[in-house]
């Protein structure tokens, strides 16, 4: 696969950053009383490529939906991720004082209001959905997306992963294919996934449409976990704004402990290019997906 | 105020808190994958009055309301209270051991388990109530039901509060009426207003029906917090399951602290009086509830 020419993407990108960052700090305002929102907006609004979002809004426009009617939905899910950010970072899960180029949640605000912070953050996030979705959208449509998120958030998705990410770790045991699937999977491709159903379900898509999208999410959900394994091993700190080769020393199961980092990408780059074929038949219209897609694996920065 | 005979009461509650286990052990079936159920179900099925739901149930049937249409909100909520307990036990938060009798989920499972198994709950609430609300209930209502209850729990309900308790622990200020009642209104009322008027909307119930329920939760929620309070100087470890004794130690914002133990129970009483006068319409239908608003104030043990 060829590095392509992203300008237009970035283009792309940034037009959509910009919506959605106007919008989580509009859905998520400043209260005075404590220092919680504050805490809540540092973690928020601290920048970040924004992909999940960037996805469910790339699908609405594939299916002809008003970015507006996706909008809540879309930020719910960036909160989420920053909820999983903020706790991931704590002294009691990965304890990591650097995010983003910048110091973490706990670092600045102490753990107790990390902690609280993280978990109004997942409250938020439904509560967005549910009182910033358009009234026009209908109701069944907004429960069905609240399903899916939750499900993807919880114990049988992204806390699921998170779980068995931590019982490795301090497990003896040498990593396998599976544990690596199911980590990765969870962890990670299952909130990717999520991003793109919520844009096709509240677009009314069809059966076929729903799974094509549903294929891609997941190839570059793993794919991007994988990519972001190895860039581990082969960024500095600088580049990636968080600690790095920190998964070796924590006996973390990643895909270049088990494969290596060459064969690590090749893996990447075939659910790439799967990820790809799958969206193939939209046509012209699916090529931000295509290009979010590759820009996945030749990303040198994401955060 | 005297104190009545509860037996009525007390097979009205243990007859709902055997339902209310049941779903609660239904809705979050162990996965053997990881510990990760296992720690849930272990903080979520430990035990407790259940008082929250038990309102919930108690609303619906003062409405003529199926009790099946309200149990996976009230159990969502229930889901809730188990996730601030797990998170408020951290060591980067209060720091307990013991909870009900039992060691905290943090002290069985570990810090990072009991940090995911909330983060979990707090997903899996939202999403019990999407997928297991009987299908004849209106979308319309299961929606108005998630936006109140993740009002409720967000950083202008239960999160907002136990921000503002941390950071008043670690101040050096004098406590203040607005900051305690900020606190009670926020860490511990809101759950328990939002449990009543979820069974109320849940009902359909109309506007002086909803304004009645919503003044008679609030009044027992800070008498609940009250009581909650004066418990923790007047009561042993032993009675209570929990360590006792510890909010002066800690410069916690607490009523007996501001008015001392005899006026903070006067304050509850006085409480309890007006929920019971709100609810006065409903005749002898209302019963349960008044007889749990007094049980509020004459509960010895709660947990």
């Amino acid at each position: 696969m060829k590095k392509d020419d992203f300008t237009e993407l970035d283009r792309y990108i940034s037009e959509k950053q910009k919506i959605i960052n106007q919008k989580l700090d509009e859905y998520t305002p400043l209260n005075s009383y404590t220092k919680l929102t504050e805490s809540i907006r540092y973690s928020l609004l601290l920048g970040g490529k924004r992909l999940r979002p960037v996805l469910t809004i790339a699908v609405a426009e594939i299916l002809n939906t008003p970015i507006e009617n996706v909008l809540p939905s879309a930020c719910a899910i960036e909160m989420i991720h920053a909820q999983s950010l903020i706790h991931d970072d704590l002294p009691g899960m990965d304890d990591d004082e650097l995010r983003r180029g910048k110091p973490t949640n706990h670092i600045v605000y102490g753990e107790a209001l990390a902690i609280i912070a993280g978990d109004a953050l997942f409250s938020h996030a439904f509560n967005t959905i549910v009182s910033k979705t358009p009234k026009n959208v209908k109701p069944e449509l907004i429960l069905k997306v609240i399903e899916e998120i939750s499900t993807s958030a919880g114990f049988l998705g992204m806390c699921g992963g998170q779980a068995m990410d931590i019982s490795f770790e301090k497990s003896n045991d040498e990593v396998t294919k599976e544990i690596l699937e199911y980590i990765h999977t969870h962890k990670t491709a299952d909130i990717i996934t999520v991003s793109v159903k919520t844009g096709a379900i509240l677009s009314n898509a069809n059966e076929k449409e729903l799974d094509a999208l549903t294929k891609y999410a997941e190839n570059i959900g793993l794919a991007f976990q994988i990519m972001d394994d190895v860039m581990d091993i082969t960024k500095t700190e600088e580049e990636m704004g968080k600690k790095t080769n920190k998964d070796l020393d924590k006996n973390k199961a990643t895909y270049p402990r088990l494969y290596g980092v060459e064969k690590s990408c090749r893996i990447a780059e075939e659910k790439i290019n799967t990820a790809i074929k799958e969206i193939s038949f939209f046509g012209e219209k699916a090529k931000y997906l295509e290009a979010l897609a590759k820009y996945v694996i030749f990303r040198d920065k994401w955060y």
